[in-house]
């Protein structure tokens, strides 16, 4: 059953990629889950709901992570002197193959689901590894959590240690249409969504099933696109025929379009022709910075995308990106926008605030539909934060309030959370 | 009277530049605030000693910030959408002139060295701001907290708003000996430090007397260069006569040399010459990664200056940087060479983790002495880490729990804090 309640509190939210909305003191109403928008006094229409009175705490809509593996989680903040392919094979993929074993997956995958818990998101995109069993695991756990999320079994037929390389494109996708089965509806706010490594590790043959697959379930679908320059040198051997990384996925037909939402992560290194064909298919950019700083891909043009009208939402990458918390995920968001524009090309201006926030709730939160904002119609995610620990002597406002939130909170800041009107704690 | 005892437990620490020495359930000793070395087996000599077990908890020296201002504490992480010369006159000079007040001052340095209390930070170099009485108590309180800093009363004759500025170079000066005369012996391990703040702020005249200053007293210095181009071009407008930045500070008597040990903060742009005479001179560098991307400087060539053998250490630089925690510099030292080494120049490899620990702890150590190391003879500070709150499925090194702590540590993961022998808690 969806609750109906009133969080009272000094409320913040984006309007749109500019402006915040800022009300302090306000009632956000949420019934059956749903946001009835923000009041500056009680609304005598919904005087007989509860009335939670969050004093001085903020409340935001949820953060959004659209990019996350989960498997990866226990080797975080570990190894990070490679670049992507080497970093793969020499962490990743044996770190990967021990979710075969479904003792390890349940001792891992607790850690991944408390830590996203405890912190400021509620909802995920999340990469599993190419084993059904340890994926369906995932994916009760992130039910039990009250998380909503989309979880990927991974598909990867090629160029991969053996250990880890699904026997071929026909298995891969039987398993896949199995665990699609098996997971599509299961769960309240859990779902599957069909997830390609990416183009080096799925054949030509696998990615045409899989975009047969795709048509027949509707799901979404997540990848990797353009993150750094030997990869793309790479997809270019591996289909020759592509003009360009996108095109590649797009010929092989799982890069968006009307009954495909597709997410892409990443998109360092898109090229002008890239950009015009996500924007035209209505791909979702996945900005990574964090990930793409550790792993050395470099420095995404995002205020290109903004610029272009492509959608975008942040990625924490963990384990390319050290943590979970979306909020480390717009600190970085700027900061790299400043060094890109200070030092690559400064005709990009760099994020402000509004912006990254914007990213990490709204922009990210349209994947799921009308999630990221306390505006009426949209599902109720609420994190309600309390800064006192991070102490100044200066009277803040709410968006400055915020502002330090952004960049110095971590777990003990956040108070409560809601998703889509449950409450989590 | 100095403490004498034994710690034991996972041992770390730089035996120079490019390598750790680690030693598992080791012996630390600690005679009379001194390191008497690290042992496998308690020595039969120092048997005498109380041991403090600290079981799987880590042992490291206590890391150095070697540029921070005290008085920008209150407003670290808010207004970070401009650069080094905006920021100043918008956020910084309105913020530093309320340490006139003494209340207001009282409030403000409570907050600034509690929070470095605890933190991993035993060591640190203070800029606090041009009023003496302010900056007196700051010493105060820092003497009272035990830690080991050089704190610096602030040069400004020019450049900066009326309510900021002092009288005249004469009045600064005499200001500035008036108040080392009642600080260089008043303290155990609070000393004063010459403070003028840039060359755009201090006119020759006062640089000239403060050389002076320097000569008589024998204190160190410390101050920005080559941080913006902007400031770079303005420095060359106020001082035609000088070849580059740091020739300013050389040709008025306070750019190092055998008895002017001297820190300059930043160091983004130095040029070929400014380098040269840097390491002639011993000039310390002290890298601040953070700062330098929030305020749009840019990253800083740290490998050649490592390569070039010039002094280097870390700095927070809050407010222009976030976090006191040195480790935070350590993560973002190594962060930002990598899209330095992408992005910009790949001909200066990236920092490895034992550089970043290196500058943040035997690198900044230097310009203290004997810190920053338990080799024996070097002044005992050490900070005992617990990492059980930054789980993982994997059995870790201790070279690889130090560098999830370097990544993910917070003032939770630290136990306890010892300086030159001292107990903090």
């Amino acid at each position: 059953m969806k609750k109906s309640f009133v969080l009272k509190g000094n409320i913040c939210y984006s309007k749109n990629q500019k402006e915040l909305y800022i009300i302090d003191g306000g009632y956000a109403v949420c019934v059956d889950g749903i946001s009835k928008g923000v009041f500056p006094e009680m609304p005598e229409k919904y005087s007989n709901l509860p009335i939670k009175d969050c004093g001085n705490q903020l409340i935001i809509p949820g953060l959004v992570d659209l990019h996350v593996h989960a498997p990866q989680f226990p080797f975080r903040g570990l190894g990070m002197d490679m670049e992507l392919l080497e970093w793969l094979e020499t962490n990743t993929f044996p770190e990967e193959s021990k979710y075969a074993d479904l003792d390890y997956a349940n001792r891992a995958y607790d850690l991944f689901v408390q830590d996203v818990l405890k912190g400021p998101n509620t909802r995920a995109c999340i990469f599993a590894t190419v084993h059904v069993p340890a994926t369906e695991l995932l994916m009760d756990k992130l039910e039990d959590s009250g998380l909503n999320t989309y979880v990927g079994k991974v598909n990867m037929d090629r160029n991969c240690p053996e250990y880890l390389r699904e026997k071929d494109a026909s298995v891969s996708a039987a398993d896949t249409k199995k665990w699609i089965e098996g997971t599509i509806h299961k769960y309240d706010h859990t779902k599957p969504i069909l997830t390609p490594r990416f183009i080096p590790s799925c054949t030509d043959e696998l990615m045409k099933m899989l975009s047969e697959i795709q048509r027949e379930y509707e799901i979404p679908v997540q990848s990797h696109l353009s993150e750094n320059r030997k990869e793309i040198a790479w997809v270019q051997e591996l289909c020759p025929y592509s003009r360009f990384y996108g095109d590649a996925y797009d010929k092989l037909g799982l890069f968006g379009g009307m009954k495909t939402p597709t997410l892409m992560a990443h998109c360092v290194y898109s090229s002008e022709e890239e950009i015009h064909l996500m924007k035209e298919n209505g791909v979702y950019v996945v900005h990574c910075p964090q990930s793409n700083t550790n792993v050395s891909s470099g420095m995404a043009p995002v205020r290109q995308y903004l610029n272009e009208g492509i959608k975008v939402g942040l990625g924490s990458d963990v384990a390319g990106g050290g943590e979970t918390s979306i909020f480390r995920a717009m600190a970085d968001a700027i900061q790299v926008s400043k060094l890109r524009a200070c030092c690559v090309d400064d005709s990009l201006e760099q994020l402000t605030v509004e912006e990254a926030f914007y990213l990490g709730t709204l922009g990210g939160g349209a994947f799921f539909g009308n999630v990221g904002s306390f505006a009426p119609g949209y599902e109720f995610d609420a994190v309600v934060l309390d800064d006192t620990n991070i102490p100044t002597t200066l009277e803040l406002n709410t968006k400055q309030r915020l502002e330090r939130l952004i960049y110095f909170s971590d777990d003990r800041n956040v108070i409560s959370k809601y998703v889509n009107g449950r409450k989590l704690f």
